[in-house]
């Protein structure tokens, strides 16, 4: 049966606020994952959370239920509450019926298994939660393996991130290294690394890929260090006829993997 | 002369405050935007300030030094102020050293001359900020002629989306309409209205677009209501190999707009 928490001052409240917070989540090794949609493709991707949040109107939702069954048979915590205290765990205006507290997994290289899929993203020195969520979600549709985060990246396990991943945080690997591990990785075994680059005649359309290929963009203000972008296999451009000569990181990332895809499934 | 506001409690700071506030912004017919970068654009767009803030630190930088001048000879003001207020009025917890008010531009579809431009994005019922303005930045790389915003959208003068446009705000036209004006307008002249629609079979890589090409995206939830989609010339899907089924409104776009130029400049 599930526990009921009613009140705001109620500690294991308190605890799931906190995980808003990197260094809460980071000594907690947990995170949140917020709506239907969200945590059935978590459950989809056989993940459950450790704690199920339910607003008390949804209490009768299928998803909600047959949730709530899998998370306690799993020995987990099942807690009713009401929409006011939703609200204040996922400091949105609008929450969603159901939140989740999710384990953090392991972001190791180790877990990169490169021979799983055709297509990597790879992305240095990120600075935005919804570009990361939203290169997890292109990852998904494009069938890539993961996102390999390079260097100092925001945390791909904050609420904005997962938000935008739309559930892609549980269905592609996600890890996260330094360049100089990152790297000698790389050589260790088959890929072509190709760097997103202003520096470069090649147009994005003109290479044959090599599987597994993966396609790495710089930081959103600064690109990718030059040093980085000589280490690269390829280096392409996509070609800007605008005023501004710049893209959203994220956008840059599905364009080439649109264009890799493309040569993949003609 | 530079006027000087160091008081929070100063009337016009809580005025340029308030345009962070959608009903304000429509009463003044005004819109924030911030940053060097973004300002610069505008200028070099051909549009200026109506106020200018920047930060005392920053008085002596040349590009505020020159909007400065320029913002002073076309009847604007110039205001040095403090960080701790531009804090106030960004919002932003790292405010930026310049921030412009700007007069709200004419977005009725007469201002569209559809012969300007090979492509033209349109997105339905958009309630992304971000989205908005990352589709106006890829409109502007892409070299399209602006974004038609149709039905109820979020406001494309929010600070959130003339952040994420980084500049393009200046560059595209927007233009905001009703499905029922828009589509008398559009079959007035010449125009392929293209739908990305998961009711189909057509790949987006297989038509030969005609110019104008008005590429179409619908809501980020629901995607285009069926009656849009089959009022459309063409209607397109892209591929999707991953579970969740679903790209960023803004990647799909920016997807369609990139095949579409790539067949231009082959």
């Amino acid at each position: 049966m599930p526990r009921e928490i009613t009140a705001f001052s109620n500690p294991l409240i308190k605890r799931v606020r906190g995980l808003r917070d990197k260094r809460h989540r980071r000594e907690e090794r947990l995170f949140l994952a917020e709506g239907l949609r969200i945590l059935a493709e978590a459950e989809e991707a056989g993940t459950l959370p450790e704690m199920l949040f339910f607003a008390r109107e949804s209490g009768d939702h299928p998803i909600v239920q047959r949730l709530s069954g899998k998370v306690e048979r799993n020995g987990g915590e099942v807690i009713e509450t009401s929409r006011d205290i939703l609200h204040k765990l996922s400091g949105k205006d609008n929450p969603q019926v159901v939140l989740g507290v999710y384990r953090q997994f392991d972001t190791g290289l180790a877990r990169i298994d490169r021979s799983a899929a055709g297509i990597w993203l790879v992305a240095q020195a990120m600075r935005d939660p919804g570009n990361l969520g939203t290169i997890l979600r292109t990852g998904d549709a494009v069938g890539a393996g993961g996102l390999i985060l390079i260097d100092d990246t925001v945390d791909p396990f904050s609420v904005e991130a997962v938000r935008a991943s739309m559930g892609a945080m549980f269905t592609q690997r996600i890890a996260q290294a330094r360049w100089d591990e990152f790297l000698p990785w790389l050589r260790e075994g088959e890929g072509q690394l190709v760097g997103l680059s202003l520096d470069t005649s090649v147009d994005y359309r003109a290479p044959d890929y090599v599987a597994p290929t993966f396609l790495m963009v710089g930081n959103e203000a600064q690109g990718l260090p030059a040093d980085y972008a000589a280490a690269c296999d390829l280096r392409v451009k996509i070609p800007m006829l605008g005023k501004a000569d710049s893209l959203n990181a994220a956008i840059s990332c599905a364009v080439m993997a649109y264009q890799v895809l493309g040569q993949r499934i003609d």
